[in-house]
């Protein structure tokens, strides 16, 4: 395939980044691959792999000459990352992001555009529990979703230039507004995970039940929820602290129908537990019709040998 | 292999059931197996699909003569089942359930068993979002745990043939008292299947956010959560009316637990959110270290062609 960017800037090489770095090869659509992160045992593993063409020693040094910069960190970290690279960006460049917090990012990152550069942010909506430079594989965004985020006044070109360039990279791709990203990501990723979160971390209180039988036992339901709760700390702590609005929201309504459930268990009324079951049931059967998950009975898990 | 019991009844034909008949065919520990569903639909694609060497017309039918009678039906129906078939136990069989409750289904049972039968109650932790007798498959018990409660004075040669009988389906077993049984349950499976039933609907609730974006953008977090909340809608309905007192303290714990989450969020600490999260990561590690899952990056799951 032709060249959708000649160069392209990976800043932070997590998880994201290095699935993008072996995306992008896979696709054939990219010249060259620059690379940083900000500790040197992940610059030193990401040259030992080879997952970029150079690994450079300054975010600005790897942004120099990039027709296309992604800044791959922490959401809190995105604004300092932004002040650094902002003199090194060629004119006509693109500067766009993967974080999953879209209103507290662009608030963080659009002052240190220069002019005549695009910035046009991303949320690729793809992840694993895994992180750094050897967690990434190829595959990761294949078939899942990538919401593109264009500012006001944002140059057409730009933006569908990178919705090519994320479609090349296996994602769908779709635009949103940051308000209405950060309110959907809430729902279906920030507030199910500090949930999950929650009740690993109460499980493991429990005196009474040991961790070894939590872990033993725990095939049937919590098994999920301890894998949404060993995604990154540090991401995760940035997402919370920067949707509160939109997850406190959600937090609250949750709160107040698990409220309403523990009363139907105390009161014993299994008729308003089984209607609520029963509409749950259906939204999982849209979601398998959607194509984001397998109906496999084994739930698609590889056997291990 | 040899037979371990010459003949096995099913009582009720779904999901656990049908799998236990695939398993122990593929196991040939067992010369026949009867079955009976209550209804006839069910019995009907029973039949069709050759689960069974026979599908009888009433519990009772189907419990006379065998050496094990496997009550398979939803907690809540338990009693009346035992009540059914007490009359056509045959003297040295073992009856026995798949349960995720104990305390309650030993007390709805235990009255109905005759002297000279066995009462060895046991827990399958297995399953998927699926149910029915067209949802059963032989590995579903591979690899997981099956625990085995037995009762003050139970035969040791009748628990131990129940348990030779569950590993030769897969399973690993294990021997655990019928209130403990509950509380490790309440928190691995019983609280994590509710707060998902819950949060999946919040998200169908919120009317900014339309049920189609829910499911389009489901990929982080959420999805694991629709899975959990697909769960057959009686059984669970009957799996809290059943285990009340430690679903509502582990409930109790959780939104304890959530609430400073959520004051943390609030506040700006980080340093809290932080230092939750590495804790939870560790537990998922214990997880995988124990077999219970695996740590393949695409979370195991088969792609879909």
């Amino acid at each position: 395939m032709a060249h959708i960017y000649d160069r392209v800037a990976l800043i932070g090489l997590g998880l994201i980044a290095s699935s993008m770095a072996h995306a992008m090869r896979r696709a054939g659509v990219v010249g060259e691959i620059t690379g940083y992160a900000r500790s040197s045992d992940t610059r030193e593993v990401a040259r030992e792999i080879g997952l970029c063409d150079r690994v450079c020693e300054s975010a600005a040094e790897a942004a120099t000459g990039a027709d296309l910069v992604v800044l791959c960190v922490p959401v809190g970290a995105m604004g300092a990352v932004a002040a650094d690279i902002a003199g090194a960006l060629k004119p006509g460049a693109t500067v766009s992001d993967v974080g999953s917090v879209k209103k507290a990012v662009i608030e963080a990152v659009a002052p240190h555009i220069p002019a005549g550069v695009h910035f046009v942010p991303a949320h690729p909506l793809a992840g694993t529990e895994h992180s750094g430079p050897r967690a990434g594989f190829a595959e990761l965004f294949d078939n899942r979703w990538c919401l593109i985020v264009p500012q006001a006044g944002s140059d057409r070109a730009a933006v569908e230039r990178l919705e090519a360039f994320w479609q090349a990279l296996g994602s769908n791709t779709d635009e949103m507004d940051a308000e209405h990203h950060d309110l959907v990501l809430a729902v279906t990723s920030h507030a199910p995970h500090l949930i999950a979160y929650t009740m690993v971390g109460v499980a493991d209180d429990l005196r009474r039940v040991t961790d070894s039988e939590v872990i033993k036992y725990s095939a049937a339901g919590f098994r999920d929820f301890t894998r949404i709760a060993a995604s990154d700390p540090t991401m995760w702590r940035d997402v919370f602290l920067n949707n509160k609005e939109a997850t406190l929201e959600i937090l609250g309504r949750f709160t107040e129908e698990l409220f309403a459930l523990q009363r139907a268990i105390r009161i014993g009324d299994g008729a308003h537990l089984h209607a609520y079951f029963t509409r749950t049931r259906a939204i999982r059967r849209g979601i398998i019709e959607a194509g984001q998950d397998t109906a496999a009975p084994d739930f698609g898990r590889v056997k291990k040998a």
